[in-house]
């Protein structure tokens, strides 16, 4: 059908430094003062942007259209506040607060979003994952049993609900300030981008098991029972359990009313998602729950009758401001740090979400800064911590709200209740608001047959699931998170340490190569070994690519070095003793010579220094030193350079491979460790005469090892770099060819005794050095090192 | 000189399936199951080799040559073992500990190390870093107020040293045995190479921070002051402060005793090592020192005189065994974390680099086991954290030991020092240990310029070093451990996301890729853009990425798809009204179209969600609207094809390129987030009509997508892969040289105007979906989503 193109190239080989002069590269200078200049420049330009940034209300208010929006915010705002107001107080519960506080944090925080908030169709207020965050942290500082005294005249034990009710709003408002400081901070060093550290497997897995926490928190409400609130890990777990052994207790008449307004949200919610389009606004099912559930309780006198627990006073006005109770900060720290990054990821999803809908784009620092702003202002109004008001803000969205002025609507609503409505509440069960708050987990739950469909796709994203959901599930929310993103790390380090690096072939005569355990075709050139290595090279994974290369090239450098050098020395002593005319000792040193070989297999069966990687192929110089029984027929004096060259050709059929080639074309940075074993590695296999070649190393990668000192610690040459692959290979053949036809004309050897008789020497000057040097040099490089970090 | 070889290919070019299918790709199956079996299996040759692996003494006894090594072994034992009782109790000083706790440490480990080590030259002993982390825990928990109580008939107040430092000693026993069960548990679940987790720069950081702690720690014992101990924080810059404002109450004495015995032990060190080959044996001047100067000390009666602080009492025999304080164990969890790796990093550290002198391999969990166990052992008996020894290792190593015979030597002269000498060591002043351990800190304290050295190297490590550096040396060093190892991690994170990313160019017609930036030679092939990406694509990065692409592709094709629509229903709307005759709205709608046009202008600017990477260079389809004067001239019927064709056409030539190339050589994995953006973004390009090839993917990738789901979910073919860069560039030519031919033979317009209309319904189809769900299914997709993780 189509015409299948050639690929036909005819040019030179390269190494990098040929082909960097024959195409002058440019060195490339960052101008990084230039930038700094910029970003301390102050201009009237500057400051109009700062300050639109800051106040997006300055973009958007003078082009507000009223005539074409104006109405649809009023409306979408004012039916919004009717579920504002509700799922304010239920999340209240949650947060072991009396409802009125969930009544000041739906309004407080709106007051500084319309002149901060960046997504035009965001309500602040209450989510329920931060509300139960907020619990744990006020059922620490402020138990119930703090306010309970005996009293003898009742005899019995009774609870000062006021004071701690006014405590606990007091220790909201604590934790509140000290989030929003947080965010705050976080903000202004343009810290936004925190968010991307969270990945969508935590962060499923994490709101999947505070879905299943509220929902265990809010089946007392439901159930009408009085149960001992827990804190610290495995709280929920006793909860559940307390919850268990008091069903016999449970308030019938609660669950009636928990039942029936559960059951009727379930399906008009279904109504309002089947019939979107039908209906002409949803049905704000919520409003009519309350009003209607508060009118037959209170009209019925229900309460009393049946022993419910309901929402009781809440108090008209609005509170006087008060100060933090800063002193309590220290223990607070952690909760507030996940409170600040769990509230912030929810609200820029949320409002990534919404304005991609609409086209407009959010700020991430500026949403952290209006989030922090609104939280700090609030909580000396004994709010608890905001972020998103999800069902409002879809609320908002549908009924064609399109501004601030909308979220204004809500806070106005809000405002009503609590100047004037609010008495008209008190007999509204809390076991309504708990039906409430399950029904709106319906989307949450569903989420825990997630690993199911993650297992498929990939067992490592299904792993930080499981880890997030148990960890955030049994250690509480705050500990989740901390875990949760720690593990997300780790499985990143995970993933450059294991499954990289194989062998790889040439496939025909072409420029491809691939892995010949996959494709059969593919074959080896003999006498090079090409590797290639897919993963940055960094200290936690240098080890592993040094023991990978080992193992794929079939022997370790360092070892045969050894095994060599021990050879050479025993041939030397061997022939002193020959010298010194006693025949006897050499039936002695030959069994001494077996024994060297047998102990350098022994120290090699024994290295089970590998964790996961090298079950490395029996290292192949073991069988080096074999054939000793022929050199044996050869003792010559050790001053004949053919003599010493002797054990090199006795050893060179062995290591059958004269170029390692290492694809380095996905390697996509180097550290200081990296270059470090690197550097090693080549000066290694050099020393026993491999020749290491790097092909297709990146552009920044050549320029990191550059200026880490790869080239002038001796360890590599910069003509020893490739382009490709396939460049190394040919310049790898040309090479042997020429030597090839070098060693046809003249035999030399005396060249190649000199040299490892000199690479003993310097590897002796290494012993010298002093121990403690070097090992602080070369922490965790297991040759000895002569590249120390100075 | 050399010749330079030719780089000649001639072959057909091919995309991944086309590869796959001529050269059958096998199917690799990794045989879990059976490594699994294996893993479980039980035989007797494995049972050996387990005991074995945990009891190397089994392995290495046997083999032990009496004669060659035993006399060897026991000199350079009793030799080491002298520097071993001065050094263990100048190091209990720095953990605020009696001396003879110091005795302890240095001899019950080493009866369980001779069972279980596997570095046959280690010595276990004190370690002044874990020492002062020791010291710290002592401190806080055991704090000398505790102890104190008014005499009313002295009228001062007294301090009980006794019971404090029996107290104390348990304490010390308790983290210890803490410590140990860490390192056990850690060496069973086979965690040994946790050490690879701390990068050289972050060890080196931290080491010379403990260096300067331990010698300003020191201080006080050099100069006989009595200073208030600190812990927390900041505690060593306030104890820096207490010595300062105490110089003047300088014990002149103790600072003489502290000179001369540092200057002689400098001087006699330097010697040691510069001849070294020339001396028979290194000089024992600790232990020389130790012995003159206890001796002048009691012959003198100079504590008594000049009130020197003396060792004082050393009882002698062996402590009973006592039972850890579990209850709190509670507040020692962080610093017993640190004691564990910090130890067995160092012990490993100085294993590895003996051992591969003497060419021994190291078991990196036995190590962990040996000194776990040891810890664990010698908690019940009182002793501090130990690790190595390191200048008592150096000592045997240096005397020609071999075997842990000799380590079991210098428990022996620890023994007979505990049972018998301790007495006479009573007058020895603190301040000649204080010099001792001065004195060994030299390389320590040399390591403060390794920022000079490391900034020219790496930026990036000289930042490790430095957080790494002040974190322990301001916070405290188990602080410091946890701030370093997550200061390093998140360097990773960021070499990941900066920096990574361009545009490639053709040199010449080779196959040959360049960054037009660097080589001028690099010309841009028309119609196709090459962007090359290295680095893995997972959750922290994606977003990095997309940016990256937008940037270096010139535009974002979700914004230019959204400017079409709504150009389109612009056009439809002005007809709409054309059709309702009333030319006076053909004017208002002239203006509202370029309203339009600035809107969508005005909204890009404000595209501030760019921490860092994306300033892009301005969007180029901005100007894809402006001539709409053209346009408005053809006011036609929507339902003529070649009509609602016309806004594409018009849009078409700016949007200049038709196919994007992805090389995703240096891309080593890809995570389901990453996988995710990938699919949504290859659909976006295609909507407008823009074709992303990917070349040069990994084997592993292609595994990880495919299973991620890339191709079942559309977004991409299979068949848009490749193997290389130019593979898919020949590709690219060849398929629009087909393009150009069809489009030349007829004049199709219809299938283009379907193919918009149906995206557009398609992109609606979107905006219905349940907002919540897509959210928690696309957090963090900035795109609307359609492809949620289910």
């Amino acid at each position: 059908m189509h015409v299948r193109p050639r690929y036909i190239v005819d040019r030179s080989a390269y190494s990098i430094p040929e082909f960097d002069e024959e195409y002058q590269k440019k060195i490339r200078s960052y101008p990084h003062a230039q930038k700094a200049k910029k970003f301390f420049s102050c201009s009237t330009a500057r400051l109009k942007a700062l300050l639109i940034q800051f106040f997006p209300i300055i973009a958007w208010l003078p082009k507000y259209n009223i005539k074409r929006s104006l109405f649809f915010d009023i409306i979408s705002g004012i039916s919004a506040g009717t579920i504002q107001v509700p799922q304010g107080m239920a999340f209240a519960l949650l947060a072991s607060l009396p409802p009125v506080n969930g009544l000041y944090s739906s309004f407080y925080p709106l007051l500084i979003y319309f002149f901060l908030g960046s997504i035009h169709h965001m309500v602040p207020g209450t989510f329920a994952v931060l509300s139960i965050i907020v619990g744990t942290v006020v059922q620490a500082e402020a138990p119930i049993e703090k306010f309970q005294h005996f009293n003898e005249s009742l005899n019995e034990t009774v609870t000062d609900v006021g004071a701690m009710n006014e405590y606990r709003m007091r220790i909201a408002g604590t934790v509140t300030c000290l989030t929003a400081v947080i965010q705050i901070c976080l903000g202004f060093v343009q810290f936004g981008f925190i968010s991307i550290y969270l990945s969508e497997s935590f962060i499923r897995g994490f709101m999947t098991a505070a879905g299943i926490q509220i929902l265990i928190s809010v089946l007392k409400y439901i159930l009408g029972l009085n149960i001992h609130a827990y804190s610290g890990p495995l709280a929920i777990i006793y909860t559940f359990i307390d919850i268990c052994k008091h069903l016999p207790k449970t308030n019938v008449a609660s669950l009636i009313f928990a039942i029936i307004t559960g059951v009727l949200l379930f399906i008009v919610k279904e109504i309002n998602v089947r019939f979107k389009h039908k209906l002409p606004f949803a049905i704000p099912m919520e409003t009519i729950v309350v009003i209607v559930t508060t009118a037959i309780s209170g009209g019925a006198r229900l309460p009393q009758k049946f022993g419910i627990d309901v929402v009781g006073e809440i108090p008209l006005g609005l509170p006087p401001p008060e100060a933090p109770l800063v002193n309590l900060w220290g223990d607070m720290v952690g909760p507030a740090f996940s409170l600040a990054i769990v509230g912030y990821v929810i609200n820029l999803a949320v409002g990534r979400t919404i304005s991609s809908r609409h086209t407009y784009t959010v700020s991430a620092n500026q949403e952290m800064l209006a989030l922090g702003f609104g939280n700090f202002f609030g909580s000396f109004f004994r709010i608890h911590v905001i972020c998103c008001a999800l069902s409002v803000t879809l609320a908002i969205e549908g009924g064609g709200g399109s501004s601030q002025f909308a979220s204004l609507c809500v806070a106005t609503v809000v405002l009503v209740v609590l100047l004037a409505l609010g008495t008209y509440l008190e007999p509204l069960p809390k076991a309504v608001l708990g039906a409430l708050i399950a029904v709106n987990l319906k989307n949450t739950l569903l989420q825990v047959t997630d690993p199911y469909y993650l297992w498929k796709k990939s067992k490592l994203d299904c792993c930080v699931w499981i880890v997030s959901f148990l960890s955030a599930f049994l250690l509480g929310l705050p500990y989740g998170v901390a875990v949760g993103v720690g593990f997300s790390a780790l499985v990143v380090v995970f993933q450059t340490q294991f499954r990289n690096g194989h062998l790889v072939a040439q496939i025909g005569a072409s420029d491809i190569y691939r892995n010949p355990k996959v494709y059969d075709k593919a074959k080896e050139i003999s006498g090079i070994k090409i590797i290639t290595y897919c993963s940055p090279l960094y200290f936690a994974n240098v080890e592993f690519f040094r023991k990978k290369v080992i193992k794929k090239s079939g022997f370790d450098p360092v070892k045969v070095l050894l095994a060599k050098k021990k050879y050479l020395k025993a041939v030397k002593k061997e022939e002193q003793e020959i010298d010194a005319r006693r025949p006897s000792n050499l039936c002695t040193k030959q069994i001494s010579l077996q024994e060297l070989v047998k102990e350098v297999e022994a120290e090699t069966a024994m290295d089970c220094n590998n964790n996961s990687v090298d079950e490395a192929p029996r290292i192949s110089y073991i069988t080096v030193n074999t054939p000793n029984g022929v050199h044996e027929a050869t003792p010559k004096p050790p001053t004949d350079p053919e003599n010493v060259e002797d054990p090199i050709k006795l050893a060179h059929p062995i290591i059958d491979i004269h170029t390692l080639v290492l694809d380095m074309s996905g390697v996509c940075f180097v550290d200081l460790m990296g270059i470090k074993v690197l550097g090693k590695m080549c000066s290694n296999y050099k020393k026993i005469g491999v020749t290491v070649y790097l092909a297709g190393i990146r552009d920044q990668v050549y320029e990191d090892i550059e200026s880490g000192g790869m080239f002038d610690e001796g360890g590599l040459e910069r003509s020893c770099l490739f382009l490709s692959v396939h460049d190394a290979v040919l310049y790898a053949l040309a090479r042997m060819s020429e030597n090839r036809q070098d060693a046809a004309k003249e035999k030399v050897s005396g060249a190649a005794a000199v040299y490892i008789n000199e690479d003993m020497s310097s590897d002796e000057n290494d012993n010298d050095q002093d121990l403690e040097q070097v090992m602080f040099g070369t922490m965790f490089d297991h040759s000895v090192g002569d590249h120390t970090i100075l």
